[in-house]
C-alpha cells in the first residue's frame, strides 16, 4: 500500500507544481521556466519517493516498465489507479490556490486547430525518448543514483521544445485530471494524450528489450 | 558549537543570495533567476557544510529531522536560534550592499490583499513537499550524496511556482529577519510565515514516519 | 550492431530536440532555452545509451575517442555512419512536426556574410573544449558516473556563447542533415562545420595524450 | 608541468567561455544566461582536468587550498601564473572572435561611479562563500564526486546576484586580463578585484580551519 501512496503523491505534486508553473506564474517564467517546473518535480520526486515505490508517476513509465518485465501486471494498474487519483489531487490543491487569486485555467492539454498529426507524432515520440532515458538511466549497466536527475532533466528538454505543439503530456495522468476539470476542446482531445503516450512507451520497451537481448548482437 | 556556527553561516548566505538575487538583480534575472538563486543557496550550502551541520538552515526542516526522531530537542533548538542569527547576518549584509547602491527592499515575504487563504495552503503544501524531499532524499534507502542537488533543485522548483503567491517562504528564518527589517505589511503577515511552514513540515513528518513504519503494509 | 543502433538513435534525438527547439520553441525560450535543449539532449542519451555504445552521437568524439586509442577504427567508422543516418531520421520527424504546425526553418548551421574567420576560429576552439571534457570526465581518474552530466552541461555553455556566431555545431553529423535539408548558404558553409569540429578534436585528442603520457612530468 | 599547463587551459576556457557569453550573447542570454556561462566552465573544467591539477582555474581558491595546507607555496606561486597566463590566452581567442564580428568589449570587472564600498563588501563576502564551498565539497567528509557540480553551480548563483554590481569577479586572473585589453576604469578599479577576492579566501581558509579543527568543539 505504502508504494501506491508514494505514486499517488508523487504524481500530485507533479500536476501541482507543472501545471501550477503554467497557471500561476506562467507569464514571467515563460516555457522555459514552466518546462523547468515539470522536470524538477520528478528530480525532487524521484529522490523523495525512489526507494519507497520508484518514482513512476507516469502510467507511460508504468506501462514501460511492466512490458520490460520489472513488475507485475497486478502492480502495473495499482500503480496507474493512484497516479490518476493523484493528479486529480494535484489538479484541485491548485484550483484553491489559483481561484483564491483570481487566475483561471488548470495547465490542461490541448494541440491547436489542424495540428492533429503533428500533436500525435510529437508526444509518441517524445515518449518513446522519454522512456527509454528510464529504461536505460535505470538499468544495471547505468552509473548508480543518476537516473533520478537524467529523467528529469530529460522531461525539461521534452517540455522546451513541445509546449508550443500539446503543452506537453508524455504522461496520460498529467492530462487527464486537468481535462475533466477544464472540459471543452481539453476533454474531446483527451484521447490522444493516452494513446500517443502509450504507443511511446510500447516503442520503447521494444527497443529496450532489443538492447537488453542477450542473443542479439 | 561548530554545528551551529555552521547553520548560521549556512542561512546567511540563504538569505543574502536569494533575497539578494530579487533585491540587486530581480528587474534583470525575473522570476526564474531567482528561483536559481535559492535554490542553488541551497546546493552550494549542502555540499559546504553538509560534513559539519547536515545543512538545515532552515527551521522547518530542523523541526521535521527531529519529529522524525533524527536528532535531539536542544539541537533543535539550538540550530533555529543560530538560523535566525544567520538570516538577520545575511539581511544586514544585503542591507550594506543594497543600499550603497540606492536600492530599497529586503526580499520579505508578503501576500496581496484577500490572498490569505491562497497564501496559507501554498506555504503549507510547499513546506510539505519540501520537507518530504528532505526527509526522502537523506534517508537510508536514498543513493547516497545525491540530497543537495534534489533538496536544492526542490527549493528552485517552489519558488517557480510559489513567487507571485508569497515570493516564497518555507522556511522561517528566511522570513523572519527581512520582515523585521522592512517592518510594514511584512511584519503583520509574519505569523503564517512562521505557522504554516510548520505545519507542512509536521504533516511530511508524518507521512514519512508511515513510509518507513516497519508494520505497515 | 546493437551500439551502432544507439549511435543512431542518440544522434536522432540530439538533433530532434536541439534543433526542434530552435525550430519549434525558439521565439519563445531564447538562445538560452535552445542551449539548454542541446546539452540536455546529451544528458538524456547518456544515461539512456551510455551503457550501450557510450553515447557519442557526435563524430568529432568519436574521433577523439579514436584517436586516444580507445577503440577501432572500423567501430569508429560505423560510428560515424549511424551517426549521419540518425541526425537525417531526427531532421525528417523534426520537419513532419514543424511543417504539420506551419513552422520553416530546420536549425541549420550558418555564419554571417564575411564571418568565416570568426565561425572557423569558435567551431575548432569550442570543440576542442568539448572534447577535452568529453576525454577527461570519462577518464579513469574522473569520478564515475558524472561524465554524462558534465559533458551535457559543457554542451549547453558552448551553446550559450557559440549560437550567435554559427548557431553552434561542434558535431558535424548534426550540421550534414540540416543543411542537405535547407541547401542554400546552409550547404555551401557546410565544410567548415566538418573541419573545423575534426580539427579540434585532433588537438583536444592531442593535448589528453600529453595529460595521460607516463613520460611526461 | 603537466598541472600548470591544466591550469592554463582551464582559466582560459574559464575566461573566454564566460566573458564571451557577455560579449558576444550577452543581450539575448540577459544576466541568467551569462551566469550560467561562468559557473558551466567551471562544471566543464572541474570534470576535464580535476584529476590533472585539481581545476582551481582561480587565484583566490588557490590561496584558500594553500593557506588550509593541502598544496605547497611554490605549487601555489606556478598556478597563479599559469591561472593569469591563460586568463590572457582567453582574453585573446574571445578578441579574434568577437573583433571579427564587429563587437567590442572583453567582459572586464568594473563598479559604477561611488559604488566602491558596496563592490568591495559584495566581492569579499561572495568570494568567501565560494571558497568556502571549495573547501567544503572537497573535504574528505563530503560525498566524492559532487564537488565539480557543487563549486560550478555556487559560481552560477554568485554571478546571478553579483553582476549588476561589480560584473562579478571572486578570481583576479578572471580580472586581470580583461582589464588589460580595456584599459581605462578597468584597470584603475583592478585592484580592488585582487585585494576583496584574496581577503575572502583568507576568511574562507580561517573559518574552515575552524570547522577542521580536532580540539574545538
Amino acid at each position: 500500500m505504502k508504494k501506491y501512496v508514494a505514486e499517488m503523491i508523487g504524481t500530485m505534486v507533479l500536476v501541482l507544481m507543472g501545471c501550477g508553473s503554467a497557471v500561476i506564474a506562467g507569464a514571467e517564467i515563460g516555457f522555459l521556466g514552466i518546462a523547468f517546473a515539470f522536470g524538477l518535480s520528478v528530480v525532487a520526486m524521484a529522490y523523495a519517493i525512489g526507494g519507497i515505490s520508484g518514482c513512476h508517476i507516469n502510467p507511460a513509465i508504468t506501462l514501460g516498465v511492466f512490458l520490460t518485465g520489472r513488475m507485475s501486471g497486478k502492480d502495473a494498474g495499482m500503480y496507474m489507479l493512484f497516479q490518476v487519483i493523484g493528479a486529480f489531487i494535484g489538479s484541485a490543491i491548485l484550483y484553491v490556490i489559483s481561484s483564491g487569486m483570481g487566475l483561471e485555467g488548470t495547465g490542461a492539454n490541448m494541440y491547436g486547430e489542424g495540428n492533429m498529426v503533428p500533436a500525435f507524432v510529437a508526444e509518441l515520440v517524445f515518449t518513446f525518448i522519454f522512456i527509454l532515458v528510464v529504461l536505460g538511466s535505470t538499468s544495471a549497466n547505468a552509473p548508480a543514483g543518476f537516473a533520478g536527475l537524467a529523467i528529469g532533466l530529460s522531461l525539461v528538454l521534452i517540455h522546451i521544445v513541445c509546449i508550443p505543439v500539446t503543452g506537453t503530456s508524455v504522461n496520460p495522468a498529467r492530462s487527464i485530471a486537468p481535462a475533466i476539470f477544464e472540459g471543452g476542446n481539453a476533454l474531446s482531445q483527451l484521447w490522444l494524450f493516452i494513446i500517443a503516450p502509450f504507443l511511446g512507451a510500447i516503442l520503447a520497451a521494444g527497443v529496450w528489450k532489443y538492447f537488453e537481448c542477450q542473443k542479439c548482437k
